[in-house]
């Protein structure tokens, strides 16, 4: 089982490269080669477009990896993400792409190329106060597809996606089909307000109106609104929900924690 | 020359309410009626959905208005710009409405609906410093429509949004038709990366792709990017043009200030 990990948004920090290479020399079920363009930085990015476009596609077309790991997320995977699945190898359909948050830019648009994905934990978790404990869970789905390690309640197709990220990539030529998807959503450092502004938005498109049910992962780090807004993340997504007539299917457990539990995007065979 | 203002999104603060009659009253050529709607408060907005609506029903359908003037931004016009346009009475029809900020999502449900909407300051404007001279360019504006208040460069049509504003409408029911406008676009405490994001969804949307030139006006407050972004937003928004096709056509004089111009998005007859 090869594991290749590449940042295709921000630089990885080398103290959870450091964590993360004790963690697989334990298990000893894995081998876990992190690309060197991990550590690169130009500007808020792990490279130029080019360095993080040029390590995705070559662990794509490399046909010993069994999956790609995203170092972590933040932002930047957007501006390659169309790019990354031009002229696909064959090799890139035979393995896995795993990731969350700012990852769902390439979740979209592998998906929508018929390519593997799922969410799930990434390296720099390992900088997280028990962190061990998600990275661990995302190696064990992708070292030996342990059921443990997913959602609990997932329906059949399933989407994880960070909201405001989602928002983003509708419209664009990332947008996956949403027909029949139990949709699950998180969020992290937005304002209830914005919270409510990205529903709005979100809920208003055909596309995602054809979901079976859309679902509430955690939304953690929420600043202060002044004033305070008058209703939490859950009665927001609820109202959206109910305004767009798309059926709300309760909670989630995902999030931008050492919690967060993997979705794969296609059921594998 | 009647002018009523009301509230679709956050509480008009007393303070600048109070400043706004006396400025009204030196000047002598004009009546401002502020709706006590604009000192409600229902969480993060100006009283509830029902209560802003209302008001601003009631000053659509009010023969005696020439102008409907918005009182703030903040946020929450989203919540109430669909309704707003519903079963048109004729006299909303033959006034202005004038505001910016989150008063996008009104102005281009508004304009769709072939009202006549303007960019331009608002009377929360008086509590920013030199603020008076904000307003005063906007009652120009509304009371004699002296072209000083404009713009400067405006090709026809043209609007102009707050960039969330304009990614948060798009794929709504409030979109309008961009297909030769001179678009404007401002921010206000956004980070780099987040511009860089916003840019990527805009941009990406093929009716935005036939406006006839996209044009940048200020982007306020920026908070610091960690790390530094590595490029400022005029980098960032004509990186985005020419990845898109879209024309850029350099600056424009609008903003969160008070400097900020008025850009009337119908040409008047």
């Amino acid at each position: 089982m090869n594991i290749a990990v590449v940042a295709p948004s921000c630089t990885l920090s080398r103290e959870a490269a450091e964590r993360l290479e004790v963690l697989v020399h334990d298990r000893g079920d894995c081998e876990v080669a992190i690309h060197p363009q991990c550590f690169l930085s130009d500007g808020h990015f792990a490279g130029t477009d080019e360095q993080r476009l040029g390590a995705l596609r070559e662990v794509m077309a490399d046909a010993s990896v069994d999956s790609v790991w995203f170092a972590r997320g933040g932002y930047g995977s957007n501006r390659i993400a169309e790019a990354a699945v031009r002229d696909l190898p064959d090799a890139a359909r035979s393995k896995l792409y795993l990731g969350y948050s700012d990852a769902g830019f390439l979740h979209a648009g592998f998906h929508k190329a018929g390519l593997n994905v799922a969410w799930g934990p990434m390296p720099q978790d390992l900088r997280r106060d028990g962190g061990k404990a998600a990275v661990t869970r995302a190696l064990d789905w992708m070292v030996k597809r342990d059921p443990s390690a997913l959602e609990p309640d997932l329906g059949q197709p399933a989407m994880a996606f960070n909201l405001t990220v989602l928002a983003a990539l509708l419209g664009t030529v990332l947008e996956p089909d949403f027909t029949g998807v139990d949709l699950l959503i998180e969020d992290v450092s937005e304002h209830h307000y914005r919270i409510d502004r990205t529903m709005f938005h979100v809920t208003a498109n055909p596309n995602v109106r054809r979901v079976s049910r859309l679902r509430l992962g955690r939304v953690g780090d929420i600043p202060e609104n002044d004033p305070d807004f008058g209703r939490d993340e859950l009665a927001i997504v609820q109202e959206w929900c109910a305004r767009s007539g798309i059926p709300f299917g309760g909670r989630a457990d995902i999030g931008h924690d050492v919690l967060n539990r993997v979705v794969p995007f296609t059921k594998e065979n």
